[in-house]
């Protein structure tokens, strides 16, 4: 019997195993400086985090965890995202509610210290540099632990960040909204057919056609992420063999595109169809 | 930081993705039955015994919990040789002292309790039978625990039903030997090139030419393990391309024949050089 903490470490190796994920690293793609191993890596440093996230240690602080634990590997962010949607989840699973109104439950309660926790938890990743730009405002991630004394001021608690985040980031409409396409995931992870990687790759493949993906918009503007989107779809509701998904893959990532929030929605889902054991490895 | 524990998961996961690694299942390759992301579960199931075995928990008892957790998942028997290895190196590691010497004297410090873990840990995988056959001897694993009053009528260690089995066991050679397999994989994976992984498949493919698989001679007898290491030797000293290596492990597949033995070794021997620091993922 498996741990919430542990299966949210499984949820994160099982996503990057999980094959063809278009854009992303996966059981049959490395990028040059991003190779498979580093999130394997990645899990494991997770999981002293994720345990404190079971355990009932404020909600920022193990996210610093996570990520600090994450980052000990040379590819860089590997899992930012996805911990950020766990720790809340794991949360929840941990006070025995894993559900849209537990985690809620969870985003509800978070304090200007998680707020805090989460700037600190960008120091560990390449997002946070010394000197920002002069147009990054004083909550600009890229500040890192920097921008804590704004978010002091201001009062504003990690669901208050995450609600100013929503427009641009996926992960904050989760955080915000009791976390609909990660329990979308779960069901449709739940009611598949075959091996769990098998799954996990149809789940991403459905949740890239009808989500443009916000790393992609952010990085390369919202057409760019339509556009992807747009063609994902087309290969779902053909069902294209594996080498057509292959192709469009190459194209992605011949174009630096790469779907990061649609894997992030993925790997949490996930974690919530082994920890409701309603998917058997 | 990774913490002893940390590093042996570690290293059961980067084992099972090396590829190609001849006759197993790895990166590339999944049997019907015993697919990836059984060792992916195994690993993660594995992480508390190896926390125990790290802390000062009894060899024989931090043994059988690793085992519980790594069987939690449909493939059986994944990775119970390599745990049978890791455990007393993870204690050598957390004393402070992982080397020849070190894992030694843990070895040589285990205990007639210790043993009956070793025999409580089959009754967690399917080598252990309700009914064993008529010819099995009184310490055959086949019985798992119903063993365990014959180990202590007996006054048997762990470290003397290893001494009993090395003759036919290359894991109990290494722990009645100062792992001495187990080292020289640590030193072939620092001194590779290249990525982790990478190092990992060559280190494999070394230790299958260079020593006949013991699984594969009790399973089909020794001619044929030393075929198979004759196979490998003209590989890895012909410089093989990927795909003769590939044509190789496919022939083995198809006649059932799986080094599982090597794969242990290399495991452990990977968690030395993580552990060591000797190799950077």
């Amino acid at each position: 019997m498996r741990t919430p903490a542990q299966n949210a470490e499984l949820a994160l190796l099982l996503e990057v195993a999980g094959t063809p994920k278009p854009g992303n690293v996966d059981r049959h793609r490395d990028f040059p400086d991003l190779r498979f191993e580093h999130f394997l890596a990645g899990a494991v440093g997770a999981s002293e985090g994720l345990g404190a996230a079971a355990a009932g240690t404020p909600v920022g602080e193990a996210f610093e965890t996570a990520v600090a634990g994450m980052a000990d590997q040379r590819g860089g962010n590997t899992q930012f995202g996805a911990l950020l949607l766990l720790v809340p989840l794991v949360r929840a699973a941990g006070e025995g509610d894993l559900s849209p109104d537990g985690v809620a439950s969870v985003v509800e309660s978070t304090t200007v210290a998680d707020a805090a926790g989460f700037y600190r938890a960008f120091d560990h990743v390449d997002v946070f540099v010394d000197d920002p730009p002069a147009d990054a405002g004083d909550l600009d991630a890229r500040r890192g632990s920097d921008a804590i004394p704004a978010v002091e001021e201001r009062g504003l608690t990690l669901a208050d960040l995450m609600a100013m985040s929503a427009p641009e980031d996926d992960n904050a409409v989760e955080w915000t909204n009791g976390f609909p396409r990660t329990f979308a995931v779960a069901d449709q992870i739940a009611g598949g057919d075959g091996p769990v990687l098998d799954r996990i790759a149809d789940a991403f493949l459905t949740q890239q056609a009808d989500y443009p993906d916000s790393l992609v918009a952010k990085q390369h503007g919202s057409a760019v992420a339509e556009e992807v989107a747009s063609r994902a779809a087309e290969l779902r509701d053909g069902g294209a063999e594996t080498a057509a998904i292959d192709a469009f893959g190459d194209d992605l990532v011949d174009r630096g595109l790469n779907p990061g929030t649609t894997a992030d929605i993925v790997a949490a889902g996930t974690f919530v169809a082994l920890e409701r054991d309603e998917v058997v490895v």
